[in-house]
Protein backbone atom coordinates (compact mmCIF):
# COMPACT_ATOMS: atom_id res chain seq x y z
CA UNK A 1 0.00 0.00 0.00
CA UNK A 2 1.40 3.29 -0.56
CA UNK A 3 -1.03 6.23 -0.03
CA UNK A 4 0.89 9.24 -0.43
CA UNK A 5 0.08 13.03 -0.91
CA UNK A 6 2.18 15.59 -0.47
CA UNK A 7 0.83 19.36 -0.46
CA UNK A 8 2.30 22.97 0.10
CA UNK A 9 1.05 25.24 2.93
CA UNK A 10 2.66 28.92 3.92
CA UNK A 11 3.25 29.73 7.17
CA UNK A 12 1.04 32.83 7.93
CA UNK A 13 1.30 35.82 10.10
CA UNK A 14 -1.37 34.46 12.78
CA UNK A 15 0.54 30.67 12.79
CA UNK A 16 2.95 32.38 14.78
CA UNK A 17 3.84 33.51 18.53
CA UNK A 18 5.65 35.64 20.45
CA UNK A 19 7.87 32.76 20.53
CA UNK A 20 8.98 33.61 16.59
CA UNK A 21 7.57 30.55 16.18
CA UNK A 22 4.88 28.78 14.43
CA UNK A 23 2.51 27.81 17.37
CA UNK A 24 2.58 24.40 18.24
CA UNK A 25 -1.03 23.68 17.97
CA UNK A 26 -1.04 24.79 14.12
CA UNK A 27 0.39 21.34 12.89
CA UNK A 28 -3.03 19.30 14.14
CA UNK A 29 -4.90 22.11 11.44
CA UNK A 30 -1.86 21.38 8.75
CA UNK A 31 -2.43 17.36 9.17
CA UNK A 32 -6.02 17.81 8.98
CA UNK A 33 -5.08 20.40 5.06
CA UNK A 34 -2.49 17.09 4.39
CA UNK A 35 -5.36 14.19 4.84
CA UNK A 36 -7.88 16.28 3.03
CA UNK A 37 -5.91 16.75 0.25
CA UNK A 38 -4.78 13.02 -0.04
CA UNK A 39 -8.59 12.09 -0.42
CA UNK A 40 -8.89 15.18 -3.00
CA UNK A 41 -5.94 13.19 -4.77
CA UNK A 42 -8.01 9.29 -4.25
CA UNK A 43 -11.01 11.33 -6.19
CA UNK A 44 -12.83 11.76 -2.90
CA UNK A 45 -13.49 15.18 -0.93
CA UNK A 46 -13.68 15.28 2.83
CA UNK A 47 -16.93 17.42 2.04
CA UNK A 48 -18.80 14.69 0.32
CA UNK A 49 -17.84 12.32 2.89
CA UNK A 50 -19.88 13.99 5.15
CA UNK A 51 -22.61 15.00 2.57
CA UNK A 52 -23.25 10.95 2.20
CA UNK A 53 -23.61 10.94 6.15
CA UNK A 54 -20.11 10.07 7.33
CA UNK A 55 -17.66 12.11 9.66
CA UNK A 56 -14.05 11.27 10.55
CA UNK A 57 -13.71 12.66 14.44
CA UNK A 58 -9.57 12.61 15.53
CA UNK A 59 -9.54 9.94 18.74
CA UNK A 60 -5.96 10.33 18.69
CA UNK A 61 -3.19 12.32 17.74
CA UNK A 62 0.42 12.37 18.13
CA UNK A 63 3.04 15.20 17.05
CA UNK A 64 6.81 15.35 17.48
CA UNK A 65 8.61 19.09 17.14
CA UNK A 66 11.84 18.64 15.70
CA UNK A 67 12.60 21.67 14.80
CA UNK A 68 10.37 25.04 14.42
CA UNK A 69 8.51 26.58 11.27
CA UNK A 70 9.14 30.06 10.38
CA UNK A 71 6.70 33.13 9.58
CA UNK A 72 6.58 32.53 5.57
CA UNK A 73 8.45 29.63 5.34
CA UNK A 74 6.87 26.52 2.55
CA UNK A 75 6.34 23.82 4.41
CA UNK A 76 5.57 20.48 2.32
CA UNK A 77 3.40 18.45 4.29
CA UNK A 78 2.89 14.39 3.16
CA UNK A 79 0.44 12.54 4.57
CA UNK A 80 0.22 8.32 4.66
CA UNK A 81 -2.37 6.41 4.83
CA UNK A 82 -1.02 4.13 7.87
CA UNK A 83 -3.93 1.61 8.29
CA UNK A 84 -7.61 2.08 7.26
CA UNK A 85 -10.39 -0.59 7.81
CA UNK A 86 -14.09 -0.01 7.71
CA UNK A 87 -14.48 0.98 11.20
CA UNK A 88 -11.58 3.41 11.47
CA UNK A 89 -8.44 5.14 9.97
CA UNK A 90 -4.66 5.79 10.58
CA UNK A 91 -3.06 8.62 9.28
CA UNK A 92 0.87 9.23 9.59
CA UNK A 93 2.13 12.80 8.85
CA UNK A 94 5.84 14.03 7.83
CA UNK A 95 6.25 18.28 7.57
CA UNK A 96 9.30 18.88 5.68
CA UNK A 97 10.82 22.31 5.53
CA UNK A 98 13.84 23.24 2.97
CA UNK A 99 14.32 19.61 2.49
CA UNK A 100 14.71 18.95 6.08
CA UNK A 101 11.92 16.96 8.02
CA UNK A 102 10.85 19.16 11.19
CA UNK A 103 7.54 17.48 12.08
CA UNK A 104 6.37 13.62 12.46
CA UNK A 105 3.31 12.93 13.66
CA UNK A 106 0.00 10.51 13.07
CA UNK A 107 -3.86 10.46 13.43
CA UNK A 108 -6.14 8.21 14.27
CA UNK A 109 -9.91 8.54 13.19
CA UNK A 110 -13.11 6.18 13.72
CA UNK A 111 -15.99 6.53 11.29
CA UNK A 112 -18.87 8.19 12.62
CA UNK A 113 -22.49 9.09 11.55
CA UNK A 114 -24.03 12.40 11.65
CA UNK A 115 -24.60 11.81 15.47
CA UNK A 116 -20.88 10.95 16.11
CA UNK A 117 -21.94 7.38 16.98
CA UNK A 118 -19.32 4.74 15.48
CA UNK A 119 -20.42 2.93 12.00
CA UNK A 120 -18.74 1.55 9.25
CA UNK A 121 -17.76 3.19 5.85
CA UNK A 122 -18.62 1.47 2.65
CA UNK A 123 -16.49 -1.05 1.30
CA UNK A 124 -16.13 1.45 -1.85
CA UNK A 125 -15.08 4.16 0.09
CA UNK A 126 -12.35 2.55 1.47
CA UNK A 127 -11.47 1.03 -2.29
CA UNK A 128 -11.51 4.58 -3.53
CA UNK A 129 -8.78 5.16 -0.55
CA UNK A 130 -6.10 2.54 -0.82
CA UNK A 131 -6.73 2.25 -4.43
CA UNK A 132 -8.21 -0.83 -4.86
CA UNK A 133 -11.56 0.31 -6.11
CA UNK A 134 -12.00 2.86 -9.43
CA UNK B 1 -31.73 51.70 27.63
CA UNK B 2 -28.63 50.57 29.59
CA UNK B 3 -27.65 47.15 28.60
CA UNK B 4 -23.92 46.48 29.75
CA UNK B 5 -21.80 43.51 30.39
CA UNK B 6 -18.57 43.26 31.60
CA UNK B 7 -16.49 39.93 31.20
CA UNK B 8 -12.62 39.20 31.88
CA UNK B 9 -10.37 37.02 29.20
CA UNK B 10 -6.61 36.38 29.97
CA UNK B 11 -3.97 36.70 26.60
CA UNK B 12 -3.28 33.08 25.67
CA UNK B 13 -0.01 32.49 24.34
CA UNK B 14 -1.31 31.09 21.43
CA UNK B 15 -3.18 34.34 20.78
CA UNK B 16 -0.08 36.71 20.50
CA UNK B 17 1.96 36.36 17.27
CA UNK B 18 6.09 37.42 16.41
CA UNK B 19 5.08 40.85 17.09
CA UNK B 20 4.77 40.09 20.26
CA UNK B 21 1.71 41.32 20.78
CA UNK B 22 -2.15 39.74 20.32
CA UNK B 23 -2.83 39.25 16.67
CA UNK B 24 -5.26 41.75 15.21
CA UNK B 25 -8.16 38.60 14.64
CA UNK B 26 -8.43 37.89 17.99
CA UNK B 27 -10.15 40.58 19.04
CA UNK B 28 -13.29 39.23 16.84
CA UNK B 29 -13.70 36.35 19.35
CA UNK B 30 -12.89 38.43 22.24
CA UNK B 31 -15.99 40.69 21.04
CA UNK B 32 -17.81 37.13 20.66
CA UNK B 33 -17.36 35.99 24.63
CA UNK B 34 -18.24 39.57 25.73
CA UNK B 35 -21.69 39.44 23.80
CA UNK B 36 -21.82 36.06 24.86
CA UNK B 37 -21.59 36.70 28.84
CA UNK B 38 -24.22 39.71 28.09
CA UNK B 39 -26.79 37.13 27.05
CA UNK B 40 -26.18 35.31 30.02
CA UNK B 41 -26.50 37.92 32.33
CA UNK B 42 -29.46 38.56 30.88
CA UNK B 43 -30.66 35.10 31.76
CA UNK B 44 -30.35 33.93 28.17
CA UNK B 45 -27.57 31.58 26.78
CA UNK B 46 -26.77 31.87 22.85
CA UNK B 47 -26.80 27.90 22.73
CA UNK B 48 -30.68 27.78 24.04
CA UNK B 49 -31.27 30.85 21.26
CA UNK B 50 -29.35 28.48 18.65
CA UNK B 51 -31.43 25.47 19.81
CA UNK B 52 -34.37 27.18 19.69
CA UNK B 53 -33.86 28.04 15.80
CA UNK B 54 -32.07 31.26 15.80
CA UNK B 55 -28.70 32.15 14.15
CA UNK B 56 -27.05 35.35 15.02
CA UNK B 57 -24.60 35.45 12.18
CA UNK B 58 -22.53 38.89 11.84
CA UNK B 59 -23.03 40.97 8.85
CA UNK B 60 -20.89 43.72 9.80
CA UNK B 61 -17.92 44.65 12.32
CA UNK B 62 -15.59 47.67 13.05
CA UNK B 63 -12.38 47.38 15.57
CA UNK B 64 -10.22 50.08 16.23
CA UNK B 65 -6.47 49.00 18.06
CA UNK B 66 -5.50 51.79 20.33
CA UNK B 67 -3.25 49.91 21.99
CA UNK B 68 -1.71 46.25 21.78
CA UNK B 69 -2.83 43.74 23.97
CA UNK B 70 0.32 41.24 25.34
CA UNK B 71 0.79 38.15 26.66
CA UNK B 72 -0.87 37.21 30.14
CA UNK B 73 -1.99 40.44 29.89
CA UNK B 74 -5.52 40.47 31.91
CA UNK B 75 -8.50 42.09 29.72
CA UNK B 76 -12.31 43.20 30.26
CA UNK B 77 -14.46 43.34 27.57
CA UNK B 78 -17.13 45.60 28.06
CA UNK B 79 -20.35 44.77 25.91
CA UNK B 80 -23.30 47.08 25.30
CA UNK B 81 -26.83 46.99 23.44
CA UNK B 82 -26.29 49.51 20.77
CA UNK B 83 -29.51 48.84 19.07
CA UNK B 84 -31.86 45.63 19.00
CA UNK B 85 -35.05 45.05 16.83
CA UNK B 86 -36.94 41.72 15.67
CA UNK B 87 -34.50 41.55 13.15
CA UNK B 88 -30.82 42.72 13.67
CA UNK B 89 -28.87 43.70 16.97
CA UNK B 90 -25.86 45.95 16.67
CA UNK B 91 -23.73 45.49 19.80
CA UNK B 92 -20.90 47.88 20.65
CA UNK B 93 -17.12 46.84 22.60
CA UNK B 94 -14.71 48.79 24.59
CA UNK B 95 -11.29 46.32 25.89
CA UNK B 96 -9.68 48.16 28.76
CA UNK B 97 -6.13 46.91 30.10
CA UNK B 98 -4.39 48.18 33.19
CA UNK B 99 -7.55 50.89 33.34
CA UNK B 100 -6.87 52.25 29.80
CA UNK B 101 -8.74 51.71 26.58
CA UNK B 102 -7.50 49.65 23.85
CA UNK B 103 -9.47 48.48 21.60
CA UNK B 104 -12.89 49.83 21.03
CA UNK B 105 -15.43 48.25 17.84
CA UNK B 106 -19.34 46.68 17.08
CA UNK B 107 -20.62 43.99 15.65
CA UNK B 108 -23.85 43.93 13.73
CA UNK B 109 -25.75 40.67 13.29
CA UNK B 110 -29.09 39.55 11.56
CA UNK B 111 -31.41 36.87 13.22
CA UNK B 112 -32.01 34.09 10.73
CA UNK B 113 -33.22 30.59 10.81
CA UNK B 114 -30.90 27.20 10.76
CA UNK B 115 -30.56 27.65 6.93
CA UNK B 116 -29.26 31.65 7.81
CA UNK B 117 -32.49 32.89 6.19
CA UNK B 118 -33.33 36.63 7.45
CA UNK B 119 -35.98 35.81 10.14
CA UNK B 120 -37.71 37.95 13.24
CA UNK B 121 -36.88 37.06 16.60
CA UNK B 122 -39.71 36.51 19.21
CA UNK B 123 -40.71 39.76 21.23
CA UNK B 124 -39.64 37.84 24.37
CA UNK B 125 -36.22 37.54 23.50
CA UNK B 126 -35.68 40.88 22.46
CA UNK B 127 -37.34 42.23 25.91
CA UNK B 128 -35.26 39.84 27.68
CA UNK B 129 -32.11 41.25 25.81
CA UNK B 130 -33.28 44.69 26.55
CA UNK B 131 -34.59 44.16 29.98
CA UNK B 132 -38.59 45.19 29.48
CA UNK B 133 -39.71 41.75 29.81
CA UNK B 134 -38.79 39.71 32.99
CA UNK C 1 -2.48 54.11 -8.94
CA UNK C 2 -3.33 50.55 -9.44
CA UNK C 3 -1.71 48.44 -6.88
CA UNK C 4 -3.93 45.22 -6.77
CA UNK C 5 -3.11 41.65 -6.29
CA UNK C 6 -5.37 38.22 -6.27
CA UNK C 7 -4.63 35.34 -4.04
CA UNK C 8 -6.64 32.09 -4.02
CA UNK C 9 -7.31 30.66 0.05
CA UNK C 10 -8.84 27.21 0.43
CA UNK C 11 -11.22 27.24 3.57
CA UNK C 12 -10.16 24.80 6.08
CA UNK C 13 -12.38 22.81 8.30
CA UNK C 14 -10.68 24.48 11.03
CA UNK C 15 -12.27 27.91 10.23
CA UNK C 16 -15.75 26.85 10.49
CA UNK C 17 -17.77 26.88 13.60
CA UNK C 18 -20.97 25.10 13.79
CA UNK C 19 -22.70 27.22 12.16
CA UNK C 20 -21.59 25.55 9.36
CA UNK C 21 -19.82 28.52 7.86
CA UNK C 22 -16.47 29.95 8.12
CA UNK C 23 -16.01 31.84 11.22
CA UNK C 24 -16.40 35.68 11.17
CA UNK C 25 -12.46 36.36 12.77
CA UNK C 26 -11.35 34.55 9.94
CA UNK C 27 -11.06 36.77 7.40
CA UNK C 28 -8.46 39.19 9.11
CA UNK C 29 -6.72 36.60 8.47
CA UNK C 30 -7.02 35.80 5.23
CA UNK C 31 -6.75 39.55 4.62
CA UNK C 32 -3.28 39.60 6.20
CA UNK C 33 -2.53 36.66 3.29
CA UNK C 34 -3.88 38.97 1.10
CA UNK C 35 -1.69 41.71 1.77
CA UNK C 36 1.50 39.54 2.27
CA UNK C 37 1.30 38.27 -1.34
CA UNK C 38 0.10 42.16 -2.87
CA UNK C 39 3.86 42.63 -1.31
CA UNK C 40 5.43 39.73 -2.61
CA UNK C 41 4.42 40.56 -6.12
CA UNK C 42 5.40 43.52 -5.65
CA UNK C 43 9.46 42.48 -5.05
CA UNK C 44 8.56 42.93 -1.18
CA UNK C 45 8.30 40.07 2.08
CA UNK C 46 6.57 41.27 4.79
CA UNK C 47 9.40 38.77 6.76
CA UNK C 48 11.81 41.15 4.29
CA UNK C 49 10.64 44.27 6.09
CA UNK C 50 10.44 43.44 9.18
CA UNK C 51 14.00 41.68 9.18
CA UNK C 52 14.85 45.58 8.11
CA UNK C 53 13.05 46.75 11.86
CA UNK C 54 10.19 48.22 10.07
CA UNK C 55 6.69 46.48 11.56
CA UNK C 56 2.79 47.06 10.30
CA UNK C 57 0.69 46.74 13.25
CA UNK C 58 -3.01 47.29 12.08
CA UNK C 59 -4.90 50.39 13.86
CA UNK C 60 -7.85 49.73 12.29
CA UNK C 61 -9.86 47.17 10.50
CA UNK C 62 -13.62 47.21 9.27
CA UNK C 63 -15.50 44.23 7.43
CA UNK C 64 -18.82 43.59 5.56
CA UNK C 65 -20.17 39.72 5.35
CA UNK C 66 -21.77 39.89 2.30
CA UNK C 67 -22.63 36.15 2.31
CA UNK C 68 -21.33 32.99 3.75
CA UNK C 69 -18.00 30.91 3.54
CA UNK C 70 -18.13 27.49 3.90
CA UNK C 71 -15.75 24.24 4.09
CA UNK C 72 -13.78 23.57 1.10
CA UNK C 73 -14.65 26.71 -0.77
CA UNK C 74 -11.76 28.24 -3.04
CA UNK C 75 -12.49 31.97 -2.20
CA UNK C 76 -10.37 34.54 -3.86
CA UNK C 77 -8.64 37.30 -2.00
CA UNK C 78 -8.00 40.60 -3.82
CA UNK C 79 -5.95 43.35 -2.28
CA UNK C 80 -5.21 46.79 -3.22
CA UNK C 81 -3.46 49.79 -1.86
CA UNK C 82 -6.08 52.55 -1.38
CA UNK C 83 -3.56 54.65 0.22
CA UNK C 84 0.19 54.70 0.91
CA UNK C 85 2.20 57.59 3.08
CA UNK C 86 5.69 57.27 4.24
CA UNK C 87 3.62 57.28 7.71
CA UNK C 88 0.74 55.01 7.02
CA UNK C 89 -0.81 52.59 4.62
CA UNK C 90 -4.70 51.54 4.36
CA UNK C 91 -5.45 48.29 2.54
CA UNK C 92 -8.89 47.40 1.02
CA UNK C 93 -9.97 43.82 0.37
CA UNK C 94 -12.79 41.99 -1.76
CA UNK C 95 -13.31 38.33 -1.30
CA UNK C 96 -14.66 36.41 -3.91
CA UNK C 97 -16.26 32.95 -4.57
CA UNK C 98 -17.28 31.83 -7.57
CA UNK C 99 -17.59 34.91 -8.79
CA UNK C 100 -19.70 36.79 -5.94
CA UNK C 101 -18.18 38.98 -3.79
CA UNK C 102 -19.02 37.50 -0.23
CA UNK C 103 -16.56 39.85 1.72
CA UNK C 104 -15.15 43.55 1.28
CA UNK C 105 -12.84 45.06 4.03
CA UNK C 106 -10.18 47.10 4.50
CA UNK C 107 -6.97 47.66 7.06
CA UNK C 108 -5.17 50.35 8.07
CA UNK C 109 -1.20 49.95 9.51
CA UNK C 110 1.01 52.70 10.61
CA UNK C 111 4.88 51.91 10.51
CA UNK C 112 6.51 51.45 13.17
CA UNK C 113 10.32 50.04 14.94
CA UNK C 114 10.68 47.28 16.50
CA UNK C 115 9.43 48.44 20.15
CA UNK C 116 5.95 49.78 18.10
CA UNK C 117 7.07 53.34 18.16
CA UNK C 118 5.33 55.29 15.17
CA UNK C 119 8.55 55.69 12.64
CA UNK C 120 9.11 56.53 8.54
CA UNK C 121 9.36 53.82 6.38
CA UNK C 122 12.33 54.91 3.16
CA UNK C 123 10.81 56.18 0.41
CA UNK C 124 12.15 53.67 -1.42
CA UNK C 125 10.11 51.00 -0.06
CA UNK C 126 6.69 53.42 -0.67
CA UNK C 127 7.95 53.46 -4.45
CA UNK C 128 8.05 49.80 -4.45
CA UNK C 129 4.94 49.18 -3.40
CA UNK C 130 3.22 51.62 -5.38
CA UNK C 131 5.33 50.53 -8.43
CA UNK C 132 7.00 54.09 -8.93
CA UNK C 133 10.56 52.44 -8.06
CA UNK C 134 11.96 49.52 -9.56
CA UNK D 1 5.52 14.45 44.07
CA UNK D 2 2.09 15.97 43.63
CA UNK D 3 2.34 19.04 41.38
CA UNK D 4 -1.42 19.44 40.31
CA UNK D 5 -3.49 22.47 38.95
CA UNK D 6 -6.73 22.70 37.93
CA UNK D 7 -8.22 25.38 35.91
CA UNK D 8 -11.65 25.90 34.54
CA UNK D 9 -11.79 26.91 30.42
CA UNK D 10 -15.19 27.40 28.83
CA UNK D 11 -15.86 26.52 25.05
CA UNK D 12 -15.93 29.63 22.79
CA UNK D 13 -17.88 30.02 19.73
CA UNK D 14 -14.76 30.20 17.37
CA UNK D 15 -13.22 27.02 19.21
CA UNK D 16 -16.28 24.23 16.99
CA UNK D 17 -15.96 23.11 13.90
CA UNK D 18 -18.87 22.53 11.17
CA UNK D 19 -19.24 19.08 12.84
CA UNK D 20 -20.74 20.81 16.22
CA UNK D 21 -17.48 20.18 18.64
CA UNK D 22 -14.36 21.57 19.40
CA UNK D 23 -12.25 21.36 16.95
CA UNK D 24 -8.91 18.81 17.98
CA UNK D 25 -6.52 21.41 17.14
CA UNK D 26 -7.80 23.33 20.40
CA UNK D 27 -6.87 21.02 23.55
CA UNK D 28 -3.06 21.93 22.67
CA UNK D 29 -3.70 25.31 23.60
CA UNK D 30 -6.48 24.46 26.61
CA UNK D 31 -3.23 22.29 27.49
CA UNK D 32 -0.81 25.43 27.60
CA UNK D 33 -3.62 27.44 29.17
CA UNK D 34 -3.44 24.79 31.84
CA UNK D 35 0.25 24.26 32.57
CA UNK D 36 0.91 28.20 33.12
CA UNK D 37 -1.49 28.50 35.21
CA UNK D 38 -0.18 25.66 37.38
CA UNK D 39 3.00 27.58 37.12
CA UNK D 40 1.27 30.92 38.35
CA UNK D 41 0.07 28.42 40.98
CA UNK D 42 3.43 27.63 42.62
CA UNK D 43 4.40 31.60 42.33
CA UNK D 44 5.66 31.52 38.88
CA UNK D 45 4.26 33.11 35.74
CA UNK D 46 5.81 31.80 32.21
CA UNK D 47 5.44 35.40 31.65
CA UNK D 48 8.55 35.64 33.96
CA UNK D 49 10.08 33.26 33.06
CA UNK D 50 10.32 34.27 29.24
CA UNK D 51 11.55 37.63 30.49
CA UNK D 52 14.39 35.69 32.39
CA UNK D 53 15.44 34.42 29.37
CA UNK D 54 14.12 31.01 29.38
CA UNK D 55 12.04 29.52 27.04
CA UNK D 56 9.83 26.14 26.87
CA UNK D 57 9.27 24.90 23.42
CA UNK D 58 6.75 21.54 23.00
CA UNK D 59 9.09 19.01 21.56
CA UNK D 60 6.34 16.10 21.63
CA UNK D 61 3.04 15.93 22.29
CA UNK D 62 0.22 13.02 22.59
CA UNK D 63 -3.50 13.51 23.03
CA UNK D 64 -6.81 10.99 23.50
CA UNK D 65 -10.05 12.34 22.57
CA UNK D 66 -12.75 10.24 24.54
CA UNK D 67 -15.54 12.54 24.33
CA UNK D 68 -16.28 15.80 22.31
CA UNK D 69 -16.24 18.96 23.79
CA UNK D 70 -19.14 21.21 22.80
CA UNK D 71 -19.65 25.00 22.38
CA UNK D 72 -20.19 27.11 25.76
CA UNK D 73 -19.24 23.87 27.97
CA UNK D 74 -17.29 24.52 30.90
CA UNK D 75 -13.92 22.21 31.13
CA UNK D 76 -11.86 21.77 33.58
CA UNK D 77 -8.19 21.37 32.71
CA UNK D 78 -6.13 19.25 35.45
CA UNK D 79 -2.54 20.02 34.64
CA UNK D 80 0.54 17.66 36.28
CA UNK D 81 4.23 17.84 36.21
CA UNK D 82 5.22 14.47 35.12
CA UNK D 83 9.07 14.90 35.50
CA UNK D 84 11.06 17.64 35.33
CA UNK D 85 14.12 18.08 35.13
CA UNK D 86 16.98 21.19 34.39
CA UNK D 87 16.77 20.55 30.53
CA UNK D 88 13.28 19.51 30.43
CA UNK D 89 10.00 19.05 31.38
CA UNK D 90 7.02 16.30 30.90
CA UNK D 91 3.32 17.40 31.31
CA UNK D 92 0.25 15.03 31.59
CA UNK D 93 -3.40 16.58 31.10
CA UNK D 94 -6.73 15.49 32.15
CA UNK D 95 -9.37 17.14 30.58
CA UNK D 96 -13.16 16.93 32.52
CA UNK D 97 -16.56 17.86 31.56
CA UNK D 98 -19.29 17.15 33.66
CA UNK D 99 -17.46 15.31 35.93
CA UNK D 100 -16.28 13.05 33.32
CA UNK D 101 -12.77 12.83 31.25
CA UNK D 102 -13.39 14.06 27.98
CA UNK D 103 -9.16 14.25 26.93
CA UNK D 104 -5.90 12.90 28.51
CA UNK D 105 -2.97 14.25 27.01
CA UNK D 106 0.97 15.20 27.52
CA UNK D 107 3.36 17.66 26.64
CA UNK D 108 7.17 17.57 26.52
CA UNK D 109 9.13 20.58 26.83
CA UNK D 110 12.79 21.38 26.60
CA UNK D 111 14.50 24.51 28.27
CA UNK D 112 16.07 26.79 25.92
CA UNK D 113 17.60 30.48 25.57
CA UNK D 114 15.96 32.93 23.36
CA UNK D 115 17.61 31.98 20.11
CA UNK D 116 15.87 28.31 21.44
CA UNK D 117 19.01 26.82 21.93
CA UNK D 118 18.43 23.90 24.80
CA UNK D 119 20.21 24.97 27.90
CA UNK D 120 19.80 24.76 31.58
CA UNK D 121 17.20 26.00 33.90
CA UNK D 122 18.23 27.47 37.46
CA UNK D 123 17.84 25.03 39.88
CA UNK D 124 15.87 27.52 42.10
CA UNK D 125 13.34 27.45 39.00
CA UNK D 126 12.95 23.84 39.32
CA UNK D 127 12.51 23.93 42.82
CA UNK D 128 10.07 26.50 42.93
CA UNK D 129 8.05 24.08 39.90
CA UNK D 130 8.68 20.94 42.41
CA UNK D 131 7.60 22.50 45.24
CA UNK D 132 11.04 21.73 47.03
CA UNK D 133 12.53 25.87 46.99
CA UNK D 134 9.99 28.10 48.60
Amino acid sequence: MDVVNRTEIRVRYADTDQMGIANNSMYLTWFEVGRVELLRARGLTYRGIEDAGYFLPVIEAGIKYLKPARYDDVLTVESRVAKCTRLRIRMEYRIFCDGKTIVTGFTEHVFTDRDLRPCRIPETVIGRILGTTK
